[in-house]
């Protein structure tokens, strides 16, 4: 269980109920997951985190599907379980196909390997790279 | 300095020579990043780094330009110095702008707030996200 | 199921009963949680922690409230789920609120954000932060 | 050098010249530390930003010391450089003594083995924790 | 349930069954742990970490035994459920002890603590280590 | 420079004085590197970390090699530039080989690369994992 809980839509009031109603809007869906409903016991948090996911996540220069898979390839190298569950599904319906998915885990694993070898073989920068 | 020095192209030799002369052909480009000049002091992670990378980071269903961008998503997560370094350099070479750019970031940013908050809430995954 | 399983008060003897016992004492509470019933199993690392955990957590120029609220905020940027569990448990009954628990979260968030986004874009440190 | 350059607050315009302003004056210095600068090639993420930092770190349940401490630990915990000489600075501004940083850094580093200890000997989270 | 399901022997065909195959005569065991089951839904990523989980966990320099405590030492240090179970499993079929597994947790714990003690005090690299 | 300075041997009285001379007389040296240095500024914890080091990485049913690659095994995973220095020289002095050196951080590659297969799959543990 959530640590303070969750709240439901029918006990959401003001401004709780506003932010489950644009998310819902937003998202052409008629529920709520449970990452809002924790956070509601914090409104200004549930706002402002709304508010920032929704100006991030849409689209810009980047795609909302290729935005959709950088969340699924940070909470991936985070190792947090809720994210990969709740921004894979986000992903595929976005449009993400299992051969994308396959994809982007393997830039992920190959990318958090480098990661490890340059930091440990303790390699300097190349001139090259910083201008 | 890199843990055990860096191997240059003049010194290489053999298998390293010929891993070297792959990435030169593959990238298109004349010289070789200090990366894989530490790795070459142990071949078989050289070849076998070299040629995972080749194979993941090229065209499938994904793009290249999109790979480079999840690259340097999961490095500054990592906040691999020399990885975010060299990938951004490589994902402009594969063609992002400025813009892409800070929209990676944004979204890197973001996900590694709410990555927190979801764990931090201890929020139990949706029964809509299992199936 | 802890890898080496839990040893009970029950089946404590010597140095393990001992800490069991100085646990209970100093927290004034009649039972023992599962991470000293699997450390354990290692006496000597058992010792070690709980004495380390004792002074670190006791009273100093912060008060034990505070230090609670960093334990937590520790665990919720490592996602470790056991850590956050029992550590949230713990700041409760030092005197947190829902709402510090909320304010914790939110800088937790914010801070992971800032953090790759510093790195992301390569920040350097001011000359004014060096002195 | 930061990945896009630093704007300077005398080449600053509109929104950007706007956010460096109510730095200054939220924090009562005249100065504008590097993480703005490179932030300012994306204004809507400076101004996003900068918001979401002003309202979490006020004074609320917690006050802005106790924020400014569970900003360090966050920061040493991703062991991200300019976070931590930043924040350091910013807490000391905030009365952080020396005394209060060495406990926040023993906090730190008990947290960060204790984390790794409870997830390495498979701790299940207690019963008497899920209430 | 894992994201795109789990591919049982009895289902695997052409390479994915070659690779299956190989895992068992290799570990001389009858049955594949579930990672391999999830990741043959790409069976390029499938063959090339089968591959390189074989070269790099055989006899070299470090004997096996050495290189699954070091795997042991990573997966707890990224708090990585499933590598933990698996792991630990695999090097006490390497000869891994209660003790010595004590003794790793002892040691990973130590070093996260350290690895933040010195990013948190900020501490430069002694020159003697440089050489 | 570190974030409290550094206290010298000729400048260290009392219990510092102490730890420094136990130092250089466990490890057969005429120096002490900086990371004590720092500690320095907080006696109680640079006793602590002392005696747990001193303890944790003397013999047992690990030898002091094996457990010095550990501890450059998870400050790699970690990124900690002064660890990785500073260990990766310590196990050097221990008996590590150019070869050992390389072979370790192919398993911490490795690692750190399905350590993010298995979360980003979600793969749950298999059964005979857990018993």
């Amino acid at each position: 269980m959530a640590t303070l809980g969750l709240i439901e839509y029918a006990d959401a009031t003001g401004d709780v109920k506003a932010v489950y109603d644009d998310i819902m809007a937003t998202r052409r869906t008629d529920w709520i997951n449970n990452f809002w409903k924790a956070l509601a016991h914090d409104p200004a948090t549930l706002r402002r985190t709304w508010e920032s996911v929704k100006q991030i996540m849409g689209p810009g220069a980047l795609d909302p599907l290729t935005k959709e898979l950088i969340y699924v390839a940070v909470s991936a190298t985070n190792q947090c379980g809720y994210c990969i569950a709740s921004h894979t599904a986000g992903a595929r319906k976005a449009g993400m196909t299992d051969q994308m998915f396959a994809e982007v885990m393997a830039v992920v694993g190959m990318a958090n390997e480098t990661n490890r070898l340059a930091s440990g073989y303790q390699v300097e920068i190349d001139e090259r790279f910083k201008t």
